[in-house]
């Protein structure tokens, strides 16, 4: 396919595909002429994941760079890629705060994990995500929700069969094919799961309170 | 307590705290001299609730403006003031796609309300937050992880526990205390849940790969 039609197939305006090009995240096409170039489906998968890292996975596009490198480079292992992309993801966590309340959350994280049996680097952003989220809980007086352990057992739950299912679907895909999906489920499913917290939250608020006069 | 110890203690600069004032977030001091106003521990905790809000809910001003309104207006019942601070928290999603895969994707959200008999408003922003992501999974031929069902049902046994107990922790709370530490616990587990959901991530590919060397 031509420049025109790679982008409307894949919704992203030819400027910002030039753009892609230029910051060396999207392979160049197949001259065909001067200013000919013939695209191909990798042009349209691989488009369509960098949308879903700029805009669902909120990545700057240097990261980006980095993530799509680690899918191209076949002595990458699938798992050594999938915490290149984690790490990158969007909020990163600022500087840890060594206020108390600081220095608790993040004591309240590392025996989480110790419970959890969890196999985590120490360098993982979302100890200190999940630490500053603790804090601020806690400096808020925010009133206590079910445990931590309750939210981590589910979350548990989720990605021991996310991450087997996400990875075997090899039907005859390539690495780079497979990889390309791996990468692009566990980024869209992040969104999915917020999207559906906040539905059942609708939901229960709405029965919890029905004839509840009294708030 | 004076301006600067209200800055220290929430960690939210002087400027910042003058800006809010301006823009009908926080209530005044109790003027104490021509320059001086005395705070109290009603001013830290809006600081807190409207730290966690701006950081973590990623809420524009002018909605943190009117979500502090339903917090304080007596008169306002908390599941409609839980509407109204879910609705404002981001990422809005962008319009609705005209194309197949959105039209499919919000067809399988109205699905799955119907079939979890979840009770939603028909405007909730989380159904085309949620439209959004399954189209780009979709777009992105994203490996299929566990059903959409599967997560459903987790959030949905969240948000059972999660409403009731962060509604009703009231040891002689007023209800506007007892609607910012609700609100402040609805937006930051949210965030609990991102970071835990990666942790587990991390584990369950570690534990995944321990040995696939074919990967």
């Amino acid at each position: 396919m031509q420049m025109a039609e790679l982008s409307r197939r894949s919704m992203v305006p030819v400027a910002t595909i030039k753009y892609y090009q230029r910051e060396g995240l999207l392979q160049p096409g197949t001259p065909t002429a001067a200013t000919r170039a013939e695209y191909g489906e990798q042009h349209l998968r691989r488009l369509r994941l960098i949308r879903a890292l700029v805009e669902i996975g909120e990545v700057p596009v240097a990261a980006i760079r980095h993530v799509l490198a680690m899918v191209d480079d076949e002595s990458v292992s699938l798992h050594d890629m999938f915490g290149a992309v984690q790490y990158s993801l969007g909020p990163q966590p600022g500087r840890p705060s060594l206020d108390p309340d600081g220095q608790a959350a993040r004591r309240e994280v590392d025996e989480l994990i110790d419970e959890m049996g969890w196999k985590v680097s120490p360098d993982a952003p979302a100890r200190e995500l999940l630490a500053s989220a603790l804090a601020a809980l806690h400096r808020a007086d925010a009133a206590r929700g079910p445990s931590l352990r309750t939210y981590a057992s589910a979350m548990a739950a989720l990605a021991a069969r996310e991450v087997p299912s996400v990875t075997s679907a090899a039907d005859g895909k390539s690495r780079v094919e497979l990889a390309e999906s791996a990468v692009a489920a566990m980024v869209l499913h992040e969104r999915v799961i917020v999207a559906l917290r906040r539905l059942a939250q609708e939901d229960a608020s709405a029965k919890f309170f029905a004839g509840r006069s009294a708030y």
